[in-house]
């Protein structure tokens, strides 16, 4: 691997069959997603449906001759993958009500090939008023194929407390 | 129409023919986007690209018996739309360099059906020592098409200073 992970990885939870509630969680609790390919397919699928055709990330000639020397994906791209990642390890399933804030940092550029996963870590957890939910915020830490950090995000979320 | 705008809204900017430059823009200035309207065609869209299925934004049967009680489009679909909104003014044309941040706190369902618009207006404006460019923190109010606000954010970016 050409760069050290910068940061610990916790273990794979790739697919749960249910999801966690909120008393199932606590602060400092880490997940590992699986691994997603942004490829230029999604690159130009992402285009059509934000209405983002930038040509920084969909034609190679004039990408390279910008700030980012090539094409880069759509920041907002890399935070919809992270969604899908993150949905896809199955701790939000029946038991996410909503997500209320999604913050993203971008760190790197994602360029199309690369394959991204997600940390996610349990930041701030708090019951509600309403016996029925809590609030956690999620921070997460968006990683390559060479475990670099392209992004830096948090979701805070609405949680059920029982299935 | 069923409700008031909680904002005032400004000129619609539609298309600029070329973008805006850092020293073009100042603190207070605002442009209301044009519309989008988000279908169950674009969700379905966007549950591909971003590979969250969950059946909230997918099945109107199992969205019924959710706290949204019917179907919801995807919180980073809004954002990802008001991406493309927000690069379809033209205002960002060949002068971002681009979006370091995006952050976004949801505030209403955006159901199937909506048409979005965003009003960004630029809350900071700070040059870089580096003299070609400069930083700028847009404010993004998101509104349907009765103006209630769906979603508010922030995109930290960088701007050219010439073109």
């Amino acid at each position: 691997m050409s760069d050290s992970p910068s940061i610990e990885l916790p273990a794979d939870v790739t697919c749960l069959e249910t999801g966690l509630t909120f008393d199932e969680l606590q602060v400092g609790q880490r997940f590992l997603t699986g691994t997603r390919l942004v490829d230029q397919a999604a690159v130009q699928a992402f285009a059509e449906v934000s209405g983002d055709d930038n040509p920084v990330h969909l034609d190679p000639d004039f990408a390279r001759r910008t700030f980012f020397r090539g094409v880069v994906a759509h920041g907002a791209l890399t935070q919809a993958v992270a969604t899908g990642l993150g949905w896809r390890t199955g701790i939000f399933k029946d038991t996410l009500i909503a997500i209320a804030e999604n913050h993203a940092n971008y760190k790197k550029p994602v360029r199309p090939g690369d394959e991204l996963r997600v940390v996610f870590e349990v930041l701030e957890h708090e019951a509600d008023p309403q016996p029925k939910w809590g609030h956690v915020r999620f921070g997460l830490t968006v990683l390559n194929q060479t475990d670099e950090v392209v992004a830096l995000g948090t979701w805070y979320c609405l949680l059920r407390r029982s299935r």
